[in-house]
């Protein structure tokens, strides 16, 4: 049988309330071999106290050895196989400033970049132009028409931005344009396959105009096209799990995530104090909430070991309030590890707890990596986090008699 | 290589002797968060002194979250992927009273229920009957011929009895007569497909003639065809893990169960006592023994925390009898949990040790819950068990060179 076809025929569409929260990067490493990681550092006697009542472990986002980016690790925790489940580059750059995406567009990251006299590619970021420069060239790439289908054009950062083609029998299966070296031209994007031949001619043709119309902006008077991918909406959660289900995030990323899975985004602040407020005021009307906390994520990134004990510290002071929400199955993870020490995404496993009032508690005390280890979950797969949390809300009927 | 294949092809037809011990329902629930469950808080000695030369860990029936049947948690006990081999409702009614099906047969659940004036359904099980109404009316159902197959009606339990039809060309994909509410007519079985069409003509005449026989049997005037399906014989138990099997068990459905894969069942008693002397006297003739333990399940299904516990303390007694029959290779285990607070089976790893004189003991030292968390044998499904069995018995050959 079929994963989803599975939970279709088992979920019921009434039970308790679940509260996912992904602290991001959540999982880390010590600064030195005998040290603590991150989150073992910081001082969380409110997680360890949840802990102490939850059934704890430590999930692999995709599978062993395998770092993830924040699409296929958010997918995973989602309830999503992350491997059959694959969202394109240009698909998520475009989730990523809340862009509203449709089915069947298709999206492309862009590079404003620098070519020579000669047409070759001195620059594939163009110097890194302003924001505001990229805003400027974006509008002027606007005027482009294309025949038979819409575009847009959006500036994201940087040298970076992000173009949407929107109408009929767009598909992917495209190489990007982007030479990855200076000294050659742009590459012309071919189809890989007969169905995707229209899109070829179309992204072909944006670029042959971007090149007029650009030509006079120096450093970035050209673009390269890069992870060009046709937009599918996923399989709906709630139609899956029988969970109406919203999201409350920061950061647009994470929202348009949510989003590709039919998840509702609640609107909120830029801080986890104003996501916790609209947790309280809005979150009660859903059977699923998704709540991302993202600063342990960016300093994982940035090297900064103590900045992101920092924010676990202060986002352990707001977990009582969050218990107090009535929510009956709270589960707190990372979507993935990002060790300070890395300044990066990593493949190790993120620990997780698990508490509802049916959940069986293990011999783990406090919350932490090491801790986790001897928890009653293991260390298991992203992708059973969620049939886990319907279990304990109640949600899954027997499977067979 | 399917996973069939695969032990088809490093089995060996000699070895160890193998006991596989099912406590049904044993895994459990503390009564509170910072309590015990019922194995941790019953007294085991002997398990205890067991699991301290064992591998300990956890299996999860069918996949985290899944909380399975009876039918599914034995399959996956047994080696075979429940989610592969899904036994219909129907089959495992007719096995639940040691009806010996044949391959082909038909097997459907009835329900007596009371008809009105104008054919619709007033009581979906016609007051819940007598057992005695019950089998006199399945023996005038008996009188029903069909042409081309044979009838058996039998009784199971108040209002319920099994059915099934025995002749060639007999396919599942009907849909139940019953319709599920009150206040509508039964409903026409219909075949999703074209081979099912057969049975489903046969289904709608056995009910016409039955609304017949039974028109002055007010309440039960009527009956109501559920869970229709072929019985089709798993691959073999000894062809494709090349061990003679036989099972032990005093109830009718776990017998079917171990027939439904080829275990030979051992005629024995009512009481765990009188399985034990079947095994010492009869279970020496055979590789694998299956030996099923039904009141846990019972008393935890009855909400009764205490009596499960004395279920378990009065099993430990017996261990030690069990020890000195000389298996090679002893699995003490459940089918599920059924933890007493929840009423029924839920989808909680069930605590397993697996003992040998190769079995490379853990730190393990009591068999429960929370301590089988620390085992070697970590969270696994329940369908691995069965292999890690086989090549503690010397079962299995090396795979590749």
């Amino acid at each position: 049988m079929k994963r989803f076809d599975l939970f279709r025929s088992l979920k019921r569409d009434e039970g308790g309330r679940m509260l996912l929260i992904v602290l991001d990067g959540l999982g880390g490493l010590p600064r030195n071999p005998a040290g603590k990681t991150e989150l073992e550092t910081a001082n969380t006697p409110n997680m360890d106290a949840l802990a102490a009542e939850s059934v704890c472990g430590l999930h692999m986002p995709c599978a062993p050895g395998i770092t993830p980016g924040s699409g296929p690790a958010h997918l995973g925790l989602f309830g999503y196989d992350p491997f059959e489940y694959n969202i394109g580059r240009g698909v998520l750059e475009a989730l990523g400033i809340d862009f509203e995406l449709k089915h069947g567009d298709l999206a492309i990251r862009i590079n404003f970049c620098t070519l020579d006299d000669k047409g070759l590619v001195t620059d594939r970021r163009a110097g890194r132009i302003a924001t505001e420069v990229n805003a400027k060239l974006c509008e002027k790439l606007r005027k482009i028409k294309l025949k038979g289908v819409e575009l847009f054009v959006e500036p994201v950062k940087e040298h970076r931005a992000a173009v949407v083609l929107r109408g009929p029998g767009l598909h992917g299966g495209l190489n990007d344009s982007d030479p990855q070296v200076t000294g050659h031209p742009p590459l012309e994007v071919k189809a890989s396959t007969k169905q995707a031949e229209k899109a070829a001619r179309l992204c072909n043709e944006f670029t042959a105009r971007a090149r007029e119309i650009l030509k006079n902006d120096h450093p970035a008077n050209m673009v390269l096209l890069r992870g060009i991918d046709r937009h599918e909406l996923l399989s709906n959660f709630a139609d899956i799990f029988g969970a109406r289900a919203a999201a409350i995030a920061t950061y647009p990323m994470y929202r348009g995530l949510a989003r590709l899975v039919g998840m509702d985004v609640l609107k909120t602040g830029e801080t986890v104090e104003s996501e916790i407020e609209t947790l309280r005021k809005d979150g009660a009307g859903y059977d699923f909430v998704y709540f991302h906390v993202k600063k342990t994520d960016s300093y994982g990134e940035d090297g900064n070991f103590d900045a992101k004990v920092h924010v676990i510290d202060d986002w352990d002071k707001l977990v009582p309030r969050v218990r107090k929400m009535g929510f009956d199955v709270i589960a707190i993870t990372g979507d993935h590890s990002t060790p300070a020490v890395m300044k990066g995404h990593s493949w190790h496993p993120v620990p997780v707890l698990l508490w509802s009032g049916l959940c069986r508690p293990d011999d783990v005390k406090v919350f932490g990596e090491r801790a986790c280890n001897h928890g009653g979950l293991g260390v298991f797969t992203a992708v059973d986090l969620i049939p886990m949390m319907l279990a304990n809300a109640g949600r899954l009927q027997k499977y067979g008699a």
